[in-house]
């Protein structure tokens, strides 16, 4: 099968520990490329990295955004840091070209190993929220032509948003700080553990519905992957707790079709600048 | 003022980039170092690299622990990505010699900034909980003599337990995965930014409380700092919601005496081996 996120986070060894990338115009958002599908691509190249160790899947990895990415040619160098019998430790870097000169885009810290190999056992989790049925849901797809157009990533997802906080979108915010709905992708590419990276960032900023349209760039995002997903519909939720000093922590978890929780992640962001000129992704970080 | 912390996380520019420290017997828990004193000797180096550009506090910190650090000579390096006017970014490792050959024990990536310079408006904060007063609170430096000769650290802190959450230290754990209470340094120096990095990992194991002793190796943790501590108690509380594969997440808030949210964290760790065997700090990880 061929789906638009294999498409987009393709990469092609190009050295030792060195992987080449096109960013896909696709995953555009605003005035930047999505932090998730940033992320997805350089969790694919740590993937190819450790693949021939028996250690695929991402376990924790800490994104920090450094300059603002564009659409092409990009670059993820992998660094070995530390190699174990069940983890391996790596650090690794997003590039680009601006200028003639090589500017690191993202640079990131991941321990990887095999989900495979994990005990399914489940002792405690957070279970996921109660949804309207997914024909209930808002499908963000439908989002005005103006959004849709600064926002091609939209078309990507088959996101469908829980009503209760999607009054942003009608300038009703619930002021709830939550964000919550269905995932899917659009062409139902199946989600693994390489995905979900890109789900963790998936859903608009929690800002929105705070009432505080525009870009929240963000600071740092820790995602854990703690499970495979299982085949169907994901259930995201996004929310925020603690806003001061012109930052706000973004907490978002994930399960998958059985109810399991497959990965959590924090993100440290800015709010959103009222003056009304938007931000640029990286901007001020 | 002469305190212990200072003197734990003393280090001296060595080279570019490069800073000596003696990582000191006193902060040891049972087989290694504490993750929270590691991590403030390497937030103590990398403010002294940033104090120049006007940037000494952390803002958001991702530490992944790799291998099991010991007393004595460390050397951290510390490797600006990025400098921005508001926030930089750095790449930190800190290393010690083993064996004739040089070992990365813990790498880091952070943010630091200004907190002084920060907005100290609270739009949102999680709440505090509900403790009793400091004097019906369990001092945990009245713990065992067998648990004290192994945890030299614990006369470090003048940590105040929540009693409805200190069961297992008579083999009646609760159950419910939190551990609480309230926090200070043994010898009274104050907090600031850097003494947060120590307390989000200061208080035992949310496994403890779970009925699993032992040691919870840390894969990754990472901490954001959203303000600078005013001088008192602190209330600190560290809950874990998610516990599956051999994994769980530990939560960590610490509230000033203000009841100000000052520091957040959040942890993957793995579960104490129930073998009988004591892990070691870093062990599998």
């Amino acid at each position: 099968m061929d789906f638009e996120l294999d498409r987009g986070i393709a990469v092609a060894a190009s050295g030792p520990g060195e992987y080449a990338a096109t960013l896909d115009r696709g995953w555009v958002v605003g005035g930047g490329l999505n932090g998730g599908y940033l992320l997805a691509v350089i969790g694919n190249a740590i993937r190819a990295e450790l693949t021939d160790s028996g250690q695929p899947d991402p376990v924790s990895v800490s994104a920090y955004y450094l300059t603002p990415t564009t659409p092409g040619p990009a670059v993820v160098r992998v660094r070995r840091v530390r190699e174990g019998g069940r983890r391996s430790t790596v650090a690794a870097s997003l590039v680009q070209q601006e200028g003639g000169a090589e500017v690191e885009r993202i640079t990131v810290l991941a321990v990887y190993g095999s989900l495979a190999g994990q005990s399914p056992e489940v002792d405690r989790q957070i279970p996921p929220p109660d949804l309207p049925p997914v024909e209930d849901c808002v499908e963000a797809r439908f989002a005005p032509d103006e959004v849709r157009r600064v926002a091609p990533l939209l078309e990507r997802f088959g996101t469908r948003l829980d009503p209760a906080y999607v009054g942003w979108a009608v300038g009703e915010p619930s002021g709830s700080g939550i964000i919550q709905g269905w995932f899917k992708l659009a062409d139902d590419r199946p989600l693994d553990p390489i995905a979900l990276l890109l789900v963790v960032d998936a859903l608009p900023p929690v800002t929105f519905d705070l009432g505080l349209p525009g870009w929240a760039p963000t600071i740092e995002l820790t995602a854990h992957v703690r499970a495979d997903p299982a085949p169907g519909w994901a259930i995201v939720r996004h929310a925020t707790r603690n806003i001061s000093g012109g930052q706000f922590e973004e907490d978002c978890e994930v399960w998958d079709s059985r109810g399991r929780l497959v990965a959590q992640s924090r993100q440290l962001a800015l709010l959103p600048r009222v003056s009304g000129k938007s931000g640029q992704p990286g901007d001020q970080v």
